[in-house]
């Protein structure tokens, strides 16, 4: 699918959204614009994703990224396609049919993050729970009543942004407990407001422990093949005043041998029931390093990353993308011509080598199978 | 020092030196041209090092680069400047301090190879022998005698090429013993003909085994932030008809939880006395995690990258080069204008870490105090 022209939208310096935090999806009455997250730093200018086939490139193209934002933005994409799919079906049956159709395109643009699928489910039952409630007869009444059920649809993704916010909130300050004084923190890829709908997780947690005062500095690895590191989570943390130094993924090493690592935190894509963790690939040669330093190594994840249908990280499918990726670097290729290249996207850091986890629900620790569980289930019984 | 404008020439494919090893060196006649790595694999351009400043730019400017390279570089530049300084100095004492300036210059455009100092360090002895020996009385006679002198010098400098691909051919050979059949060997930068001067010493023992028909195929770390794995070692093995895949670095620690790495086989910078190992920044981090993963991990080396003047790692000043290798690709920048980086051109990899050395003195096992100091000792004595 080509690229469409993006929408460029001017960025309000004093929108309370810009700095700790900005948002990577924005709400302009019935459109749903993506902040370009492939564009940044350079650019910040909003891709419009309120057609099915624009919401499936932007995902599967990354104009947004990161397990939440993409949760969110498969929840969208789901409501904006059940008002597309209500002005023309003829009964609930139809629409269902319809938009369980768009549910699978949404959930096949990225197979690792396990919030995809929980977006586009959450939505997709939603639907056919108001939908039963319908006759069916009249079709007037039917488009009436199809429409309504999709409006609800929409406000039931919106709040979801509102959600990932509060969540994310909440499990920064509890793993900001665990940032000491003057604290270095390593961190890898993107886990910040960009990548989980609002103030994020790794960088939630360093967002959290600034604002507290506790002088944090942060070492960004720039996070081959795509930059994110240097791309985003530079950017991000230019934003709210916290200083950083970018490095090459390799340096990691060296920086803790020197002990000038804290601590390491890092965001994830899907956690298994027993904590085993796939994150951006990278995360687990940091995580063998940092057992070999002796330094934390936290995953900072709100529940929904948590994954209760996989026993252990051997489950997770992992993506692999185009060699293109790795061969070339901002369009230009590093190497020869005929270079063949191995580009997972991902890869997985066993329960052992993780320090613990900052939730929601708070912080998380070894045996996980029993934290894990207890935390969901509390979290279940909340919202009954 | 601005850049010179390359000379460009043609290379003649049939050339016996291309292929199994092109040489980074060429001597036509009186000029020393050197293979632009900067512009490999894109184009194969030599640059005219002949001239002493144009030495000291080409080996700061990494157009020649490699521990062995750099010293043969750092031998031909003083050579050459020996032919400069002979056709204005006095007598011998203004020759020889004029050569030690030149020397001192030289030295200082990388501070981290050991091969840098003893390839000027040689030419400087000599010269410093062979000059004593004149009356430096008649000017005409102080002339000639100086001029012979410099020729001298420049052909000791020029046989160096020959020696250093005889080594490297005998370590590889050494080195190809320790290759499985079908092994898939990773490697991280560039130790191949390019660095060592002919033949190579990690991508040697590639070639060597690839030779002795064992069917290796090679993963190739890409070595950011300058691509030295993606740009040159790609490009050398590809002439050989060797099978590589490129990684991001990052990438090294799932291939080896995967069981998919049989070995790793990197260069050296400088080793010291007790096996500790300067290397390409990266080069820590992999014997950390091929420890962690019980694969062995082997350093190729030629004993002139041994420094018996260190006892250990903690002597080896690594270079820091300039923020603007990480912060840019290919000249275009990843990240926000503002943005800070580390940039240490290398690291030290602890002897434990390190499972053998391959040297033109054969493999050399822990403990490394002994048997680094034997293979030195009997190296000296056949040179006696």
């Amino acid at each position: 699918m080509a690229d469409k022209s993006s929408t460029v939208v001017e960025m309000d310096r004093n929108d309370p959204d810009i700095g700790l935090g900005t948002m990577p999806v924005l709400i302009e009455g019935d459109r749903v614009l993506l902040l370009d997250q492939r564009k940044l730093p350079e650019e910040t200018v909003f891709f419009d994703a309120t057609d099915l086939d624009d919401m499936c490139f932007a995902i599967s193209d990354m104009v947004v990224r990161g397990a939440a934002s993409i949760g969110v933005a498969g929840a969208l994409g789901l409501a904006c396609a059940a008002r597309q799919i209500a002005t023309t079906a003829c009964d609930s049956e139809e629409f269902t049919a319809k938009l369980d159709a768009a549910r699978i395109r949404l959930n096949a643009t990225r197979p690792t993050a396990v919030n995809l699928t929980w977006g586009t489910s959450l939505i997709f039952e939603e639907a056919a729970n108001l939908s039963n409630q319908e006759p069916g007869y009249d079709r007037i009444k039917v488009a009436e009543s199809l429409k309504s059920i999709s409006e609800k649809l929409f406000a039931m993704a919106v709040k979801l942004i509102d959600e990932h916010t509060q969540d994310n909130r909440r499990l920064s300050e509890y793993g900001a407990q665990r940032v000491p004084e003057n604290g270095r923190i390593l961190t890898h890829c993107n886990a910040g407001s960009l990548a989980l709908c609002g103030w994020g997780s790794a960088l939630g947690v360093i967002r959290s422990a600034h604002l507290m005062g506790k002088n944090v500095s942060v070492f960004v690895d720039e996070t081959r093949p795509r930059n994110q590191g240097s791309k985003l989570t530079m950017w991000e943390l230019e934003q709210d005043g916290i200083p950083t130094t970018l490095i090459c993924d390799n340096m990691a090493a060296t920086l803790m041998a020197q002990n000038k690592v804290s601590m390491i935190v890092v965001g994830a894509d899907r956690i298994a029931r027993n904590g085993d963790t796939a994150n951006k690939i990278g995360t687990y040669g940091l995580a063998v390093l940092a057992h070999f330093h002796g330094v934390k190594f936290y995953v900072a994840a709100p529940l929904s990353t948590f994954d209760p249908d996989i026993e252990s990280g051997d489950e997770i499918q992992i993506e692999t993308r185009d060699a293109h990726e790795v061969t070339e670097i901002c369009g230009r290729s590093t190497t020869i011509p005929s270079a063949k290249a191995y580009n997972p996207a991902f890869d997985v850091t066993p329960n052992r080598l993780i320090s613990a986890f900052f939730t929601e629900a708070g912080i998380l620790e070894p045996p996980y199978l029993e934290s894990i569980h207890g935390a969901m289930a509390r979290k279940s019984k909340a919202r009954q």
